[in-house]
């Protein structure tokens, strides 16, 4: 079950970075939704490594192939099955990683609990696995915007200490996609860049914050109690890797005002029930009030360095590790995707849960 | 089953604050575990409204009844059902309720998504709902100390500007028992009260930091990708009224370093992997690694104010709403108890799922 | 998870036949449905004991008490949970069973399973445990009947070698409650009933075959694969106490049939794809077709008998074992309504599902 | 979900007959089992079109390829994914199924529910889906038998009226595969071919009756209430294609008996509780008592038979349809690896339910 997500638009992700491929299933997607190979790719061009300068340099096509689910262009109802084979096995750049464990990466933990790893790229703790978390929410993202016209996007909005001002309620993806990291600001995304590089260069890493947001998400999805909205967002986030935290609407931030000044007033605007504020997030009680959703993830900086580090090895003796070859010195750029897909994956669900329980 | 938590330890609770009651049924726990009310009740105590002067006045008792699932003081391995009557049902006291919605709360979502509700002391979004899970947790927290040496602690760690030092390594739990905020650090504690206690005169409320740690796991416990123990933490204390994020480790705070600063290097220490530093907060990959594990929980200001609020009464129409009656100026030193039933439910079903998987 | 069932409307039962009670917790339930304890009792009248000469003569009266969920007469979306307080605790007429295994029971498997159990009344293997999913079903039965028009309905088809004719298209509600059997072909019926009175006074039992029928449901309803409809039903039918097995439409008969002449023609009638007989049991590829489901379920007789038996005791040891005090000689009466309840708990989870999925 | 199977051993199956290909994604399955794709090929050749002269003359290798979740010949504790590439895409022979519904096939149904449906080859209907199942169930085979000493078989008990004499507790493997109708009574094996040719000869098919068997289960696996043992193989096996009724140890047969002659007495035989007769089929009360394990699995005539039939097209207008082309007269001989498939995931993913509620 560990490699499952979603209660009705359930995906299941498999696969390691080195052997057949890696890739998912979808699971209850409705039918009848056009769909193609080219509105997959999209996505995961901008996941995958060696699409810029300031990202880990491995030099991989991730060209994805639909194997089921799909008749004549639109989806059947039944699982879509997705892969993207593996190419670059130069398993040989890692083989000092069967025998240590490198620091703050999953080579121990794996160890300790499965008494077995496949050490080559990291397994089945690679980024790789997030291949299939962004095939299948590049599905859920045409979805929500076809079928209920609910719009997902995500953003670089911090790098270590560079914070980007950006607009949750209107910025657009072209401007997100406007440079390398993924930062619609230009004037600090030029900065972090600059820190990218730098950090880069000295062999080291940085890491920063993903700020996601959902747009006309109508009032009534989500449920009370244990899923609720943020609470499987927040599942959802600190499921990808290296996240160390997430908070939604003023978040930890909230902490420092008082409840006469944190709530949210409402007021009737064009007819609807609307907030003067947005400090909850769009979220009350568990359940979308039809305002922005939006919410920021923390990624700690990318394990891997270049510099030699203490470590043990696989037969319990203190040792050091340098990294070698490729060096990804943030996963920022990289996680936007990453958000998105995740994003779009809770919401769709919770979509179907709610169409379920309280449709006509 | 938005109202059940967990695969193998699963809770499912019930109820509305106006009612029969509140309850729970725990299905999956392991037999011959010796418990009685008695092993339930104090945490309870420690959740229940009217405890002290910071917290809000209701004055609930609380009794925990178990109706099944015990034989002769032992688990049967069948499900233990547990409530609590529902005793003080002064609905008069929130009659406007009926048709305003507060700000803040969940009164317009829920009605926006089911289409009715139950107005009467929010319903199914009152924090009674929570006696459920410390109830559960509370059984939880037994299996693990007994079965699997693992300790559950939580304390408050910040009320507003209000930050406490505190060694999650060390600190005992009758440190946090030792005052009424439940912070163990007792110069701090001083000032949070009085801080609360400003908040209460003025009809203000304020929020803060709940930090939780479980000392003892072992390491292996957790799954890869979608179900890593930080994401279950994550989506456990984010299921909890009023919180609005969650970090873990180093958190939020770790994106200031660098990954050479960040990194836990390995060391061998009394023939076991450890690492120098925990800035990982005792997961990697998803997975525990021997170290403690420790977390923060962010609550935002209670959104009950005893001032006039603009809101929109249920004929949508703008109106204004004025807290009554009871007023809980902070919610944290009640939250303590349910951050430590969270934690250890989620403990306890990846105890039962490692075993499972990984079981000789 | 055992003691689950459902996908989106999901019960959870708990309860020993001693202890403070049984019940169950319904999760997922549409809201604004009316709902009164009025709703379930009848069913729950249907299957207590002692309701007529030829059942177990447990004097109980089963009043069924909602505690939450229901707010103004109405469902509310929340989770509705429901108890019976046990009261004939005889617990002294039980205590042989303290020590010995009764054959055929699962007093044994139980104590192999959890090195402990109830002895009392069976505990959690007690015909008591369906109070529970009756009374889930009757919400069930409420909600497919108004909601959806469907209208599930069952009988005592055999018992032992006594066959019914009764035709699953037409046969009404009011001529099975017409006799104690619960048989709508009344002559069958008196050949019954005295023959499970003939096995009362010899202290013996008899099985039979309860038929189900659900009317009305649309096509489309079930899942390919896993989830078919008759899988579910099925599950459902073999998880009550006492079955044996379960086949639908043209069943282990239809195995006498060649392919030309089991198959169903298609044919248009009144503007609908309606096929010229129904040995499929309207479910095809386990999805519903729009025909009349129908299907049987065996339930073997009565292990409970008052003669003396070889058996094993606690200890380990041969002996032997008489039952005393009450004797059900035939347990299809109270079967008819166990199954109608897990008819409509099937139908009502699918209803919603095909509405998530295949919803506009 | 529709298309997973099991909580802790979970499968989930993909694909269309005619397509990219048919998979399988295994999750849970315990690390460090040694695995290769020759011990999955068998059971799929077992399962394959054109393996002798009496199934549908299909020619395809379906050769599995596992694609992940192996490392050095191990499992690695992580998703296992196969796959068996489509190749024998000859849509052209169906392509009357395009605007016509086969009768008692899924055609209809699936047009009803989704909308859409693949039609070459009967898409997801097809019995390559369980290709899947299949490849999963090879791998809980060698679980069971090396990790719990449980043997699981299935073999062909009854073509139309032709019954064989078997006995569950003795019978072998190689016996089974002696003939291509997989009947382990060498003689009725000769009949049983001879009338299945008959029907090929004829356009016209037969169904029959599988019996599966699970010898050396310990006492203890399985759930009480939903979960039961015989409720989860009666699932599995009615999510068969074309099977149509499930029945365990007694069966319908047991009706005929009174309480006294069915009851399975105890007695200590070896120091083990044993019962004297084993009409209960190795489960009480849900949950294995010891003994083996048996229960018949009912399928239906193949549906397609080359002589014209009534039926209705896509445009709703009455039509005829003559089966064309391949022609499959009895489904059983392949149905026998399928049952022990279903069978082995069924009990592996008890066992594991049973670990890790119950184990030390």
């Amino acid at each position: 079950m560990a490699n499952s997500f979603g209660q009705l638009f359930r995906i299941t992700t498999w696969g390691e970075s080195h052997g057949g491929g890696v890739g998912v299933v979808v699971d209850g997607c409705p039918p009848r939704l056009k769909l193609a190979e080219a509105d997959i790719q999209p996505d995961l061009d901008r996941r995958r490594p060696g699409q810029s300068r300031i990202v880990t340099p491995r030099k991989e096509l991730d060209k994805v192939q639909i194997l089921s689910g799909i008749f004549e262009g639109q989806t059947l109802g039944t699982p879509i099955s997705m892969w993207v084979r593996n190419e670059d096995a130069r398993s040989e750049a890692y083989s000092e990683m069967a025998t240590k464990f490198r620091p703050s990466h999953a080579d121990y933990t794996y160890a300790a609990k499965y008494g077995i790893r496949n050490w080559q790229g990291g397994g089945r703790t690679s980024a790789r696995e997030t291949i299939g978390r962004v095939a299948a929410g590049a599905i859920a993202k045409k979805l929500l915007r076809e079928r209920f016209g609910v719009e997902v996007l995500a953003y670089v909005k911090q790098v270590q200490r560079l914070v980007a001002e950006v607009n949750p309620e209107t910025v657009k993806a072209k401007e997100i996609e406007a440079n390398i990291v993924r930062c619609p600001e230009p004037a600090m995304a030029e900065k972090m860049i600059r820190l990218i590089e730098r950090m880069r260069k000295a062999g080291d890493s940085v890491g920063g914050i993903v700020e996601g947001v959902a747009r006309g998400v109508p009032p009534g999805w989500g449920e009370p109690v244990f899923d609720r909205l943020e609470a499987d967002l927040g599942k959802a986030m600190l499921s990808l890797p290296a996240s160390k935290g997430f908070d939604i609407g003023s978040g930890f931030g909230g902490i420092l005002l008082t409840g006469m000044e944190h709530n949210d007033a409402f007021r009737m605007k064009s007819g609807k029930v609307r907030t003067v504020t947005n400090r909850s997030g769009g979220i009350q009680g568990g359940i979308s009030n039809g305002e922005s959703i939006y919410f920021r993830v923390a990624f700690k900086p990318v394990a891997t360095v270049m510099h030699e580090q203490d470590t043990v090895d696989t037969g319990f003796r203190n040792t050091t590790l340098k990294g070698r070859g490729r060096h990804d010195p943030c996963v920022l750029p990289r996680a936007v995707p990453m958000v998105e897909a995740m994003t779009a994956l809770v919401l769709v669900d919770h979509a179907l849960r709610h169409r379920a329980q309280c449709g006509e």
